[in-house]
């Protein structure tokens, strides 16, 4: 017989009754029925129930032991009956009789409880992620994790991409976030770079002549906290590929993503490949206030402006006058409520810093409100068969300069959803937002740099570059949404020399800060670039999506606190001197503010 | 029509003569055949031949083109015709006649060139490596990479293996290499490490009921260059299984690893699975003088010294007296060929710092040689009786502290098996090695110290650590072996807290080292810890071996050179001030040498 277990904790049935067998796992619950001890045994695999008789030795040795004590169970299986099966539970229909119990390893009193998932603090669960790891709801998130990344693998080999390690101890990446320094043993005073993403390898591995590159590859950036991502690493399903248009990367990608999200979706509608909505990145600022728009919300955002133009409205037609926009957002059957809700989005958005909120309310087909009432019968009328609305709808006017107007139109647009509960939340919308604009205008630096990706291809290649207004260029680039979140992002690359120059030089580098910077890609790039493109899509992100999961440390396995500290394994910690002196760095105390 | 290829270069065959087509890649080579220019046009999956007939506009514009610019082509499928088919060629039936060319980007002077495959030296190789990567052999071996590491991935989920992901930034691990560190940006005067191997994280795996954990896992070690590890990372084939014994590990091991090699072997013969010998430790440095055996050499060394223990022949006797022991490494054959084989042996043995290797040359039944003339003809006669030599064989003889001799042994064993072309080299002869010793003594320090992995179980548990001498202990620790390299290594772990202070209390560590040390290892261990063990295999040994590749560089996507640079990317460089100040560290230049 096998040292441990005949059996799995999941696997016996009804079938097995009879059946001499050994299990172990952990002592997950005891029950103790007037002498007679039960006991749930768990595994990776399930539950088993198991009982101790009274004054058997199994009992005695059982019953002082704490929950979580590792043991190897001898028995019998028998069955429960039908008053004592458990339909819930797969083995539910037997438990095991003990015989003998011997003690693999005793738990000490628990800083966390396992059975039952009460909630608790995250620095005990993360420094006890051990225990933490055995509830269920965060170990089946683990699994499903898994299961999500390895279906991931098979689903890109199968559409012809091989799966590529690129260097996690390389150089810096121009990804525009902060990198994590590895300092050199063998050349003092340089430093390695764990890679923001695997960007330029990839495109290298395009010159090189591999044709369809994927990777589950981690990914490394030394941002503050946010609430999206863990600090330290994370995983991006990543790809390249030769010889493509942007239609061909989507026509590609779109079967693969769609399919993983109907295999884990337990059920819930996902927009079938071949079906998502590719909205230009403008169209979607205008419809839907961002470009990362959640399609399950029904509530489209219209222009307006125009209709204001001239108008008798005073305050909006002299808004308009002075370069501003108004976008409409309706409120279906919100009309028919009361004015509060009307009241309290307008006192929201006055929270968020926007001037306000106006609306028109219409109840049993008259509109009420300051709105309607300023603007007249007639043009009100007008502006309501416009936009469509019925006899008890609403509809809520957001005007200002337009990025700002389209901003406070967006978040408006999600709360009405949220608040008048338009939003299926059991169902996951995909849809591309395409031809995001190449350059945009920086604020800060009063200049013109990239939006997104430098290496993306301008719309219109070298023409559009010389002779066009930097910001009316779009590019070749792409994002996959999915219910609000980015999931996914890529473009066309550009790889030509002379168009990658020009490029850098709208944004103020010069051909020389190209070849510093990026020498490795421009130099590839002299000697025979495939046209190629790709994405790379957050793994996090979706498998959070598909858990349910609101917290990136509920898919992760051993996360790092927001404080960037890994409380299991103790880590930053200091380093020895004499570690520091072969790397040829010294450390330099924070000073004290002054 | 795709904007960019109808068919790849690998694709087209007689059945597609008289298509329309359209085709990109790399122009491989050109070839002028009085007028009409035959153009190899290469991508990831093959090699077409182009005809651009005289005087065609194709022709003018393929004409004046470099090597390795990328076109496309749109032309005519024809049959080449018998004289002119290429059977060597999976397209050689079948030429496209260029109607018209599109470059899409041209090459500048190679530096390197692609087609040919000529040795060039490694730091352009590396420099170039998008162009050296674009080489047959190279390019072949890296797909093969890749596709030995999607068989692992799956034949361990068959194997009811799951993936996970363990940190990269995380604490430094006791492996016993050097570190790479990440200074920390939160925590001033704090360091990450990059993991040695997943050891700790594994084994929590096991501790939080994950049953059976794998993963092609990345490792970083900072060591000085060695030929056979790169410079930074490399890669693990990385598993832990609960309730198992080690025989349940190979039993559960052997045939993943077994069929990885068959289906990757070209047809070569590979141990299959289920008859991998299980050789002990001892026996091994006995009968192959290594505990990495390659067992295609069919030479087995005997211990000899009982032999000439007080025998009239006095330097061995004396040497046994006084501790030494005499080991016989046959010759097969050997005594059929001239002396000068013998000698020339027993120069390399001084020249290696021995004091030379004894032997007997037998001669048409006849020994020779000075040892024999010495022994005595009837104790020779018993001596080669005893082993079983032949009337033409030869045999050495290796004296000297037991390790020492088992050392020369060894090599001899090595080196006669080549020199005699004794060597199956078309042969793939797996075993395990098992045994291990738990601890060895540390001639520098004067101590005793691990052998191998501290987290070992040592055999014979607490009474052994209570009880024996240290030096005798084994552990439930193993190899496995493939022609004389260690491709993966493992072991059944002590999880007892208990016995894991003890056994760190015999090298001279307290339980509060431990504590500092193992923390999170160690705090997992009182909670419920399942008896668990399992190995880790060297992803790039594994492939090197398939691939028959003699340097890591050749199976190796983007290797560092020797100097732990990255020629291609420019890794290590200087870091900015700025970020080196975020990071709290400020770099020491090394002081000149007084």
């Amino acid at each position: 017989m096998h040292a441990y277990r005949t059996h799995t904790c999941g696997a016996l049935r009804e079938a097995d009754v009879g059946a001499t067998v050994r299990l172990s796992g952990w002592v997950h619950r005891k029950r103790d029925h007037g002498g007679v001890l039960f006991i749930d045994l768990r595994d990776h695999y399930g539950i088993s129930q198991v009982v101790a008789k009274a004054d058997s030795e199994a009992l005695h040795v059982l019953e002082g032991l704490r929950l979580e004590s590792v043991v190897t169970i001898d028995g019998t299986v028998v069955a429960r009956g039908p008053e004592a099966t458990n339909p819930k539970m797969e083995t539910g229909a037997i438990e095991i009789v003990a015989d003998s119990v011997t003690v693999l390893s005793t738990a000490a009193e628990l800083p966390l409880p396992v059975a039952g998932e009460q909630d608790y603090p995250e620095d005990i669960r993360l420094r006890y992620r051990f225990l933490d790891l055995r509830r269920e709801t965060l170990h089946g998130n683990i699994v499903k994790r898994t299961k999500i990344i390895s279906d991931m693998r098979r689903r890109m080999e199968d559409a012809g991409f091989t799966e590529y390690s690129t260097p996690i101890l390389t150089a810096s990446s121009p990804e525009g976030a902060r990198d994590f320094l590895v300092p050199s043993r063998i050349h003092a005073g340089k430093f390695y770079a764990l890679p923001q993403a695997p960007q330029q390898y990839k495109q290298l591995l395009m010159v090189a002549g591999f044709d369809r590159y994927f990777q589950i590859a981690p990914c490394f950036r030394d941002e503050d906290p946010r609430a999206d991502r863990l600090p330290g690493e994370f995983y991006q399903l990543d790809l390249e590929m030769s010889f493509v248009t942007q239609e061909e990367v989507w026509d590609t990608m779109e079967p693969v993503i769609a399919q993983i999200f109907e295999k884990f979706a337990d059920g819930k509608p996902v927009t079938p490949a071949g079906s998502f909505r590719r909205i230009p990145h403008a169209e979607a600022l205008l419809k839907y206030g961002s470009d990362k728009p959640d399609l399950r919300n029904p509530i489209e955002i219209t222009d307006v402006t125009e209709h204001f133009a001239g108008s008798g409205f005073g305050i909006f037609a002299s808004l308009v006058d002075s370069g501003s926009v108004i976008r409409a957002i309706p409120a279906p059957g919100a009309g028919a409520g009361s004015r509060k809700f009307f009241d309290e989005m307008n006192n929201w958005a006055r929270g968020e810093g926007y001037s306000g909120l106006g609306y028109i309310n219409i109840k049993d087909g008259v509109p009420g409100g300051p709105i309607a009432k300023n603007h007249g019968e007639e043009a009100t009328a007008k502006l309501i068969a416009a936009l469509g609305l019925g006899a008890n709808d609403g509809v809520f006017f957001a005007a200002g300069k337009e990025s700002q107007a389209a901003k406070l139109a967006g978040l408006a647009r999600t709360r009405v959803g949220e608040t008048l509960d338009l939003i299926d939340k059991d169902r996951f919308d995909l849809c591309w937002i395409v031809d995001f604009p190449f350059y945009e205008y920086d604020e800060d630096t009063k200049s013109v740099d990239f939006a997104h990706n430098p290496f993306s291809m301008p719309q219109g290649g070298l023409d559009a570059l010389n002779n066009q207004d930097p910001l009316t260029i779009n590019a070749y680039q792409y994002d996959m949404v999915c219910n609000g979140f980015e999931i996914a992002s890529g473009s066309i690359r550009n790889q030509s020399p002379e168009l990658m120059v020009k490029a850098f030089e709208l944004v103020g580098l010069s051909q020389q800060d190209v070849e510093e910077r990026f020498g490795g890609l421009y130099r590839a790039f002299q000697y025979g670039a495939p046209p190629h493109g790709g994405m790379a899509a957050g793994v996090d992100r979706i498998v959070m999506l598909l858990c349910g999961a609101q917290n990136l440390r509920e898919i992760t396995l051993f996360p790092m606190n927001q404080r960037a500290e890994d409380l299991l394994m103790g880590a930053p910690s200091a380093a020895e001197f004499k570690q520091l002196r072969e790397l040829h760095v010294r450390v330099v105390e924070p000073q004290a503010k002054g």
